[in-house]
């Protein structure tokens, strides 16, 4: 693979981090199945790197956990300590050089970085850095934060932590290993969620609760805004110096995060067929079955059935064996009624008034196709069903949607909106009643894409 | 890869085959997308082969579609006819040799073959075939089926394969190619489906109808049992030289088949969602909660769910990112509550009485391990609703279903199986309701493994 | 890879073949290291065939034994027989399927073939066995000879190869094995090499005597012409039905062959040397400076600086580390002075009147070149001295020299050809100095590409 | 691959280094050829990293430059100034992060380096940085060069690269390369070699000559010891800050260059013919034939057989397949008369007193083993002539001699030498003999090897 190093490369990411301590266990193989259960927040790269107490080893690589690792692998990384991670990112920019954890040395030893974040100072402070002779390898975060850690040689790991998260001005939820801690962090505003979870008395720090789930371990709570949690030897200590204002990520619930997951006691499944339930209270249609967009609308369509009475029925099926290998069909297919990934089940649609539940709209394009393809196989409305508000506003924060100019919500009235996708109806849920489904106040999340109320300023929001 | 040769390997086949005759399309490239379409047939080898009227080229591997197959490969293979076959059959035993379409020269010129099936007879009719100077190169079913075509050096290829067919004791779909035309075969039982398509006034075979829809191709027809439909320029013909009693595989509504298929003109999702209302008019449960087990089990349950006016939910997650690659836990870990593939959703279990339907029950230790995971999950009681009766017979005809040992329902009453599997009840469907859920006569059906009457002898039914 | 099928691909081979039965010896590995002995006889293909008794393992790839094989793989083909195969053919139309040890199945059990030769007429054997019913996979030469020898399914497989052998006209050395034999099998020309070893009390058969060096095995004695050795637990025996008419190619002794092989008693290395010492006996001529042209050239170089006295410097350094995958330069680097492969040593050179040693011109570019390069590096004086005389005829035996139209001797005279590659002078070797240099019986030898005089008529020789 | 990061992993290294500047040039594609002609420098790693003048793109991977690179890889390095590198390891420890070139981001902006040497003082220089807030990733010299230059943020980068000069204790030849510069640099003592070249008006360095000859490029010269070379669009400039007291490594005459390579004007090649013709002169000896160990003794083997008038020929073939992947025999197999490598020419020795050419004596293991090959192989009198003194003393420098206790020449007389091989006799060229075959001043170059004149002084020393 030919490297490529450029400044255009910043990435937006959405990844998911893991790290275990667990002397005795097979930590490197307890990660690879908590790789595996976070992979829907990051195909692009898998990594893992052990500590044995003495030395690191890492293996990481493009590609999901499944093609990068094998049996052989993971037994010759014997430790007592993992960290692992999976990377979202744009597939054409990224390369081997983005794939985590990082690995550092410094003047107290070695250091593991895995992180779930983006630095929205990163151009000013590499520049400070280098200024002071720091030479960077590489134009990943991890690196800044390192060279911020190691600008203090003679503090503690800890407070070098400290010293830095004073400098950094981002979202980032954070795994650091050293040769005998592991170290869980999440900034001051917990966009991106981080839990601890136990299992056999010892400590894991992981981006979902699905991954504790996987593995057999159990969650002890979500790691607090601002909080740097040290997992070693004699257990776990928290600390927490910073004045804490939560803005979780609304879109978790929505969209990213794993059903299976749960966020502050809420999981999100529920939560989502919350959403449904109180779609189908906010608008009510005449319609014969309801039918959900594979994966993410499923739930919320269960919900709307119940709350509705009407009947779900599989109308859309998702094929199961998709690759990234995958050859992309030519222009000329995709303009046919070519239905590779998913198609539509005709006799379940034929002649009904239906109701398709979906979990939101960006560009709009995605929409058109679905309701073109539910009336190709015969049903004579359609009506579509969105489980949140309109997507008004670009996010900074790592969640790779598009800027204004491309939202079909910031451009165009819900009238022209059913119009362009071609629908009979388009119905978006309430702020409010999103909100309200997670059962938690109102004021802990970031809605900032429906709202466009950020928590943290941004360079390009001047745009 | 070491290949290896010997009598044991005969194996048992449940594969997709795929052919279309469309000069001035790219159909290597059609093919792979039908294979993609297919894949749940078998997923243990991929191939394709092309003509372009003069010579065929093969490409064909262990995996995969995705795996096999690269853009590159694809656009070397130009032609006007193709082949596709997608192969299951034990992991353990299957090599590249049983990978296909297979291609052979004989005094007619080049024939390649595809087949979902599997020969009765084939040690007979290769002892045989040897004594007359035939030379073998491997021990699939194919070779044999294409040294009786060659013993007639002299017929046409449509006869030679009537032939061929008067030989053979046996359960196959073929897809056949030579350098002008595409043949498509089905034994006179008509066990394994196989249907005719068209796309743009070109014709197609395949065994499911999702492979059609999957590239914009419009169903015909499903091809009759014993019937040969030979694809040329001027068309489609079809030669019907024997006696139908059809004795279609119950088996392919119930689990094998795509639920976006359909078979006689039913689809497969709306017969397992009124196999699931049926179940729910033959056993009413006091429950609070409907959950399916992914994916066979979901369709019947939304029926379930529709007909009981019991809410469906959300209750088990399906990992989507399984690999053919993916590293196996040891067995300390599979003995724990490790959740790798499958994820039960706590909130949504807590403290309910839960409704799990399935499509069936072979071993029962699927069923044993699910029950223990929903009850682990807090559900106060799990009742195990089963969308088919009990499998008590072996199947001869190319399901790896276990032998009479080993199936739970052979072997132990309704109680004894409800107290393994450790539900507070156990439910199967009725054969009866089973049957009348295709809405078709239930005449043509092959039932074996529930009722025991095979439609086609086997010396090993002797056990 | 995509595999090709069609009736150009009769390949012209020149091979390596080699055969073991050694019970409790590791016959896999010595194979592997039998082919590495021989790869200069081929770097297509590599491929090795055991039997353990009771079923066959083949493995076989593209590509040099080194990277075919492995320790895992050689580990698991355990066995008491093997059968190895190095192939040498063109390129571009070379695919898996030319690949040999090549493994059939008749009425007699498995048979694995080995095969370094050409049949002549292959065309007229494959139409016949065709119209007799015959199934051919594939365009090699070896189904041809298996389905002769499975039309005897009644006879002795030693009775069916000399049925075999009545039908064969061509030039072949064979290496077969059953489950429990080995066979060697050499045409009655004896053209091909094919010798018989010993090691520990059991039997070989290689293409050439380094092959049982590199294992520590004896040299026996070469098979005879038509000579069949069949191997087995009571040690070997001889069948000689056909009058032999030996006509060994001479070319093996010029080009082909590796140095330390024998034939007929005589060291290759040595009758090179001896070519040298009889061309300097023939061609005197005032020179500074020996060299050799690497590696063919280097021995008779040797023998020509002994017997004239002048001395011998290494002038052409040849870089070791060509691979098969080495990227070739584009044309403007090619018609520039760019030395990839070979290097003249200047300060060896440098105003020297040098004579370059070389062991024949085919097409006469490459000495061109290498005039040119002796030239450039600063040589006063450029002597062209061939140790074999000019190549005038094509050979349709198996070695891919050009037609008489390419072959620059068959074209232009002694004179033109000085002019043509740029030397101050080029000289030949007599025919008879050739011959005289093996010491052996000048009637033995086929020199047709010297003289014209085939052994064995081609319909090609019309031409 | 499994990455592994310890404080035993300082490598020896003894590696090839090219670079070039070359605007309109496929400076990628050159240097993959350069690289190919340095291969015998270094086989464990290959890279190259090219510039455009805006970005760098690197491709480097463990193997041999046929492994590494490939059309598409290198067609798709685009740029006008390009690195190359060959690494030297063992083969255990070295693992992808010893790669070389390595690419680092500093306040002046991007820089790659390419390295052939060894620091002796890292340890320390690593400490002190660490101590000023330094992050390190990795642990090859290269990065505490960098960090070194890196600390002078405000100085020209030629400057930073004198200040770097003046703290690094030990070896090195050095390729730099900015956006728009070459850099080439040289220890004050020059042990090790590098060269400028020139092609149509652009300028190169290269750690051999060969490597220019390769792609068609002249020598300018040597670079002097402690010089710094800026190669730049305006030509190249030379900066000599530093007093030279030169000791070039006499080994790389004796055996580590490439016979073709030329330094301070005098062709390796005519050296080691030089130390042969002297070696004769030094020790007459009664024998039948003179035979040179391959490859590195065959040059002085012509020399020894050009002066003593005794005939050379081939008497040990080496086998050309030798591949990185190589199965290595088993230790049974090694104890048997397996020729796998090398292959005694058994006719050229049978019953012959044979004086047996090669480059030195380390061990002595090797000697012994190919003396009882030439004595099995018949030779009635095997005389072992080496063409360099008596290896008595460890290299601190690169070279992987092994330490005193494992150099047969400081344990044993040359009588118990004689008797440990197995030879008739054993014979050493003189010091003084060897340094006036390079015809050069005796007092340039480092023999500490031979004389324990260390030029450079080293903590392991005081061992």
């Amino acid at each position: 693979m030919v490297y490529r190093k450029n400044e255009e490369e910043q990435l937006h990411e959405a990844c998911g981090v893991f790290g275990i301590y667990a002397p005795g266990k097979d930590v490197a193989r307890l990660t690879y199945y908590a790789l595996y259960a976070l992979q829907h927040r990051g195909q692009e790269s898998s990594g893992i790197t052990v500590s044995d107490g003495k030395e690191f080893k890492t293996h990481k690589n493009m590609g999901l956990a499944s093609e990068v690792f094998n049996d052989e692998i993971i037994d010759q990384m014997k430790g007592h300590i993992a960290l692992g991670h999976v990377l979202y990112a744009d597939k054409d920019v990224c390369t081997i050089e983005h794939a985590q954890p990082t690995v550092f040395q410094y003047a107290k030893g070695s250091v593991a970085l895995a992180c779930n974040g983006i630095l929205l100072n990163a151009d000013e402070l590499r520049v400070e850095l280098e200024q002071k002779g720091a030479v960077f390898q590489n134009s990943i975060d991890n690196e800044i934060m390192m060279q911020l850690i190691a600008s203090h040689p003679n503090d503690s790991l800890e407070d070098a932590i400290c010293s830095m998260m004073q400098r950094l001005h981002g979202i980032y939820s954070l795994a650091i290993m050293t040769e005998d801690k592991l170290i869980g962090v999440r900034d001051p505003l917990g966009v991106r969620p981080l839990c601890l979870g136990e299992m056999d008395g010892h400590y894991l720090i992981a981006s979902e609760s699905c991954a504790l789930d996987s593995i057999g371990a159990k969650l002890v709570r979500d790691v607090h805004p601002g909080e740097i949690i040290v997992i070693d030897q004699s257990g776990y200590k928290s600390i927490r110096p910073f004045p804490e204002k939560p803005a979780f990520c609304i879109f978790e619930y929505v969209y990213l995060a794993r059903p299976d997951s749960s966020f502050d006691g809420r999981n999100v499944a529920m939560v989502r067929q919350e959403m449904g339930r109180q779609l189908a209270r906010e608008h009510k249609v005449d319609g014969d079955v309801v039918i959900g967009v594979p994966d993410s609308g499923l739930s919320a369509a269960f919900g709307y059935a119940e709350e509705s009475g009407i009947p779900y029925q599989l109308g859309i099926l998702k094929n199961r064996y998709i690759a990234r290998t995958f050859i992309q069909p030519t222009q000329s297919m995709r303009d046919e009624s070519v239905y590779l990934k998913l198609n539509p089940i005709r006799e379940a649609l034929e002649g009904k008034k239906v109701i398709m539940v979906d979990d939101s709209i960006v560009r709009g394009t995605t929409s058109r196709r679905l309701v073109k393809m539910i009336r190709d196989a015969g049903a004579s409305e359609v009506h579509l069903m969105i489980s949140s508000p309109p997507v008004m506003h670009p996010c900074f924060y790592g969640i790779n949607i598009a800027d204004s100019s491309h939202l079909i919500a910031a451009q165009k009235s819900i009238e022209e909106i059913t119009e362009y996708v071609g629908a009979d109806g388009v119905y978006y849920l309430s702020l409010e009643g999103l909100l309200n489904s997670t059962k938690r106040d109102p004021g802990n999340y970031c809605a900032a894409c429906f709202n466009g109320q950020y928590a943290l300023s941004c360079k390009k929001m001047g745009q």
